[in-house]
């Protein structure tokens, strides 16, 4: 019914990275790098900050022409400053990792190829630049006819919280036990480990739906698409993305995900955190205009820095509360939550 | 505290008009030939369709050279079909237009000047080709943070049923009772109409919410901005752009546009209209999110091809139902709602 293959919008990438984080000073800021690191280690030789520069990785620090004599292809901008404008600190670097003979990889929304320096360095150096955010083709209008397959969405209650790391961990182990299952990346970090998506806060806002509808077309009907969440509909400058991709992802399940410490939105302390429950609510309020059997099947908390004990008290009133396995997707053993999509969906 | 000014992105456009509706059958896709026809009559000299067309706007059809002697100095296309890209069948008569004298003003997705033939035909001519859509800037992301001055947004049951018409009626009703009052347009009609204005849906979706901001700065405690609504929250391909533009207007009060006699989203069969009062409560508890104190003061129906007696039936039960005024906003007095504007918000 649905033409579109996502895999047709695979970016392709030549690995291994060194991964550049600038002056950044917020490890939140640099969750594209630590994604990386995090879901393809295999695949980062490297770090590279500038002066100033406080994110670590962990990872051995290399100039670009040291990366470079270890075998790393590309150079990947691993931080992701609001706004997702180019640094034009960055610039002089990015020169440098051009002329040491690396690609440069970029999920900004500001294009690589629009500043006029880089693209002087890339021709000199034949080396290639690629903008992730950019590299997909118009997307079509959504249209909201079901769709056959099966359909999971991470959403969250705020943004940063964990929906690309559930639905990756959701993945992996859907994979494992056997179930048919594939990873639907809507962001550039997602797209860089995938190597394959649509970024879709970079998609004109009336194709957004259609985008969601693109990304995971239809499939045999025991075929699950892990779709990786975007923002949040209760985040006053993303919500629009949030509720565009809910749309067109038209899922069966959602898994919500939630960060149990933070107190209010990040970067936003007018704007209080919603409860678990008006969460839920209002998701699937939302979410059955394009599937009237949506089901919420899980709590995904980041519970970073808790003691085991915590968590698991944590997860205990969670469940009690809500009625749902509550999980931490990079601790806990998932198989409550895979029992519940297959249990009650088939 | 908003440093974006929506009159900065001003379209300059040479008045008046020709109206081209190339060979469209809908009436319903040709709002923006009507719109302009309605709101702008001394700017709209003539039509001009294609063969097999059949939208008539009751103006004189006119060849562009016809209309050039009667010192017409833009064709406008006045179409806009699902998906907003420029018809091959339209390309020639195009060039003829500008081959004749003619300027040409698009506020479709696709731009003209990605049409070679029909940037080789401008160069040849002189005119100018303006897509409205892609005159504004890069607007901010959202920050949610409260702005000063009264907002009013126009949202829907559905797409096309009212909203723009509705904010510029309630616009002209608040400037005639002497009420601070600007219309501020999200779409390319509207932009035609009032000369300035954001077209929200052609935003990346990233920046919905901060365009909406933007075009509805901080004002005086005393002025109102009536902001023309997009899309809406029921609509299985546009709600994204609905819930960015709520929550980024902030909006103090709503009004519900609405098409009595519509069965089913337009052109979405299977997607039932909601209730109004779904409609109304859904709206109010996500714009709740950037304005605690947000309210519906009104119900605005098309009542087109209703007598009389129909329409005063259905406003009579309207507001026994809901408790709010109900109107046609190009058949009734408006006072009822500009009195709920002044008594309940001052």
């Amino acid at each position: 019914m649905l033409s579109s293959n996502p895999s047709s919008i695979a970016v392709e990438i030549r690995l291994p990275y060194l991964l550049f984080t600038g002056g950044e000073t917020s490890d939140s800021n640099a969750k594209t790098a630590f994604g990386l690191r995090d879901w393809r280690p295999e695949a980062c030789v490297g770090q590279w900050r500038l002066p100033g520069g406080t994110v670590d990785l962990g990872l051995p620090t290399l100039t670009p022409a040291q990366a470079q004599s270890l075998g790393v292809q590309s150079l990947l901008i691993g931080v992701a400053p609001v706004g997702g404008a180019i640094d034009p600190s960055w610039v002089k670097a990015l020169i440098q990792a051009l002329d040491a003979g690396l690609d440069i990889v970029s999920g900004m929304h500001t294009r690589l190829r629009s500043i006029p320096e880089l693209v002087a360095a890339a021709q000199r150096s034949g080396r290639r630049m690629i903008d992730v955010r950019h590299a997909s083709q118009t997307p079509p209008i959504g249209n909201g006819i079901k769709r056959s397959g099966k359909r999971l969405l991470t959403v969250g209650t705020d943004c940063a919280l964990g929906k690309k790391y559930t639905a990756l961990a959701l993945t992996r182990a859907m994979q494992r036990a056997g179930i048919k299952a594939t990873f639907r990346a809507t962001g550039q970090t997602g797209i860089m480990i995938s190597g394959a998506g649509i970024a879709v806060d970079a998609v004109v806002s009336d194709f957004v739906a259609g985008a969601a509808e693109a990304l995971s077309p239809a499939n045999t009907p025991d075929h699950w698409d892990v779709i990786e969440g975007q923002g949040s509909l209760f985040h006053p400058s993303y919500a629009g993305v949030s509720l565009g991709l809910l749309h067109g992802s038209q899922p069966d399940v959602i898994v919500l995900c939630h960060h149990p410490r933070r107190q209010a939105i990040d970067g936003h302390p007018a704007f209080a955190m919603p409860s678990l429950r008006e969460a839920i609510d209002v998701h699937l309020l939302l979410g059955r205009r394009t599937n009237a059997a949506i089901r919420c099947v899980g709590i995904a908390l980041n519970t970073k820095g808790y003691a085991a004990h915590e968590r698991e008290a944590l997860f205990a009133r969670m469940q009690d509360e809500l009625a749902l396995p509550a999980f931490d997707p990079m601790e806990s053993d998932l198989s409550p939550v895979l029992r519940r999509l297959t249990d009650a969906i088939g």
